[in-house]
């Protein structure tokens, strides 16, 4: 396990505050050490002991440290990006952003292709987002997904990799482009899709014999609707032309769908049906074998 | 509470097994009956204690009971309706069918606008079926809708809702018709909805990737994905109008939000998705204050 003097983590939301926790614990780094717009956050983070010490002046704090974590939302990578190159430009860096493409394109042109930026993915998360919603052990036996590029260097991975084992997690390669368009089928559709469900509760006849009518396969279904839509929106723009496309692909499928229900032919909806349960019977199996 | 002498349930099932144990340990019958084309069920549900008989012939069986649950599939109702009007018309009788208009409507049709059924729908249920899955207390806190028509009988309605709250359920009347198009909204389309989410996964390129990418979201979200595809065939089917209607006014949103999504206006995207998240977060609250 690569120990690190002092680690740096860039906004101490459900992720970054699980990280700060998770070092502390495990004794990742000798000091851990915040940055984040919002002070109250930053002494939250102090007295509950995720973090040594806090810099409100990022410029300053990040002269200190040999690893910096960027876990804020996606619209402020940028910023720090190009703060990181006007201070410290050769800082090993990651990111946990749901989204990498775009990430790793503007590492790679802010910090510079020998830059030591490498993107990470933690498959890890809740609908519950703020220092609030800090969950112990939240990576451990998760994926994390790194996604290098052709200029990350083979070292740099490692230590990432590294990195996150050493917080309990399972690491997987990936490229920024194939994490997107598999994670707009994983994650960005679903997500997509269940803030729609939730729409048609919109109707006000009846609404009170509407919500009896709530079972607790409609919550689990929409839990995830219980996202930060600020989050969200930013994580579908960011990967729109992946998420376009499978949009456009369940277009079709629920258009032939809609057919077969119209044409009310049980036996072809029985065997579709049969064929999608089939996928979801073989999840839950499949993921523990990788 | 209403206490029954032989309270006779075909299909032991989820729900009808659940409701053999809840009637045994409540106390509610002096003896409970079952039936069912399985007789390896029957055999079952005798060793686990959660009938004291059964009947292989169903006119034999149903002469020695006066009160009868059908929780069978949709698709096996009409045949007991016909069976009961053959031999004992007058019972009073019960189902648990997802979709109420038909089910009324064949009550009424077979055995007469004189008769002693009312329909029910207890809106607790699992990803499981079979007498297998049965659950204590599945029916505790949770919603029965009783669908009452113009013929149903006020004694009747009441003894059926009494039922259910010796349960421990909380009942409410609904029409058949207003019941199907609520649960078109809140069961049925979601769950067609999800069914189509788990296609994506079919793509075979690269599926351990694919597998590792996802989360406890995605897990959760298509959870109801499991169920069975023969039941859930007959509930769309059954229910095929209203679930049409919804569907269409879901790909309409749909379709406003892939435009919203293609026009990255990204502030459009986050009110929408603002709106949508509400909804959901107020549904725990106003479910449990009903």
């Amino acid at each position: 396990m690569t120990r690190f003097k002092t680690i740096g983590i860039v906004g101490i939301g459900l992720i970054g505050g699980s990280l700060a926790l998770e070092i502390k614990k495990r004794g990742i780094a000798e000091k851990v050490v915040g940055f984040s717009r919002r002070h109250s956050t930053l002494e939250k983070a102090k007295t509950l002991g995720l973090i040594d010490e806090y810099f409100i002046n990022f410029d300053d704090g990040i002269k200190n440290i040999d690893f910096l974590v960027i876990a804020t939302p996606i619209s402020a990578i940028k910023e720090y990006f190009l703060r990181i190159n006007k201070v410290y430009p050769s800082i090993l860096v990651t990111d946990v952003a749901s989204v990498k493409e775009k990430i790793v394109k503007e590492a790679v042109e802010i910090l510079g292709r020998d830059s030591n930026f490498v993107g990470s993915h933690p498959i890890a998360g809740s609908d519950k987002s703020g220092i609030e919603a800090i969950q112990k052990n939240l990576f451990k036996d998760k994926f994390v997904v790194i996604t290098p590029c052709k200029y990350t260097k083979e070292e740099n991975i490692l230590k990432i990799k590294d990195f996150w084992e050493s917080l309990g997690a399972k690491t997987i390669l990936i490229s920024p482009e194939e994490h997107d368009r598999l994670l707009a089928i994983t994650s960005h559709l679903p997500h997509f899709i269940v803030y729609l469900l939730l729409s048609l509760l919109e109707e006000s006849n009846n609404r009170n014999l509407l919500l009896s009518c709530i079972g607790t396969g409609f919550l689990d279904t929409t839990r995830i609707g219980k996202s930060s839509p600020e989050l969200w929106a930013e994580i579908f723009i960011a990967n729109r032309e992946n998420l376009l496309k499978y949009l456009s692909k369940f277009e079709k499928i629920l258009s032939a769908m809609v057919k077969i229900l119209k044409e009310g032919n049980i036996e072809e909806l029985t065997r579709k049906l049969y064929s999608f349960k089939k996928i979801r019977d073989e999840l839950n199996g499949e993921i523990k074998n990788i």
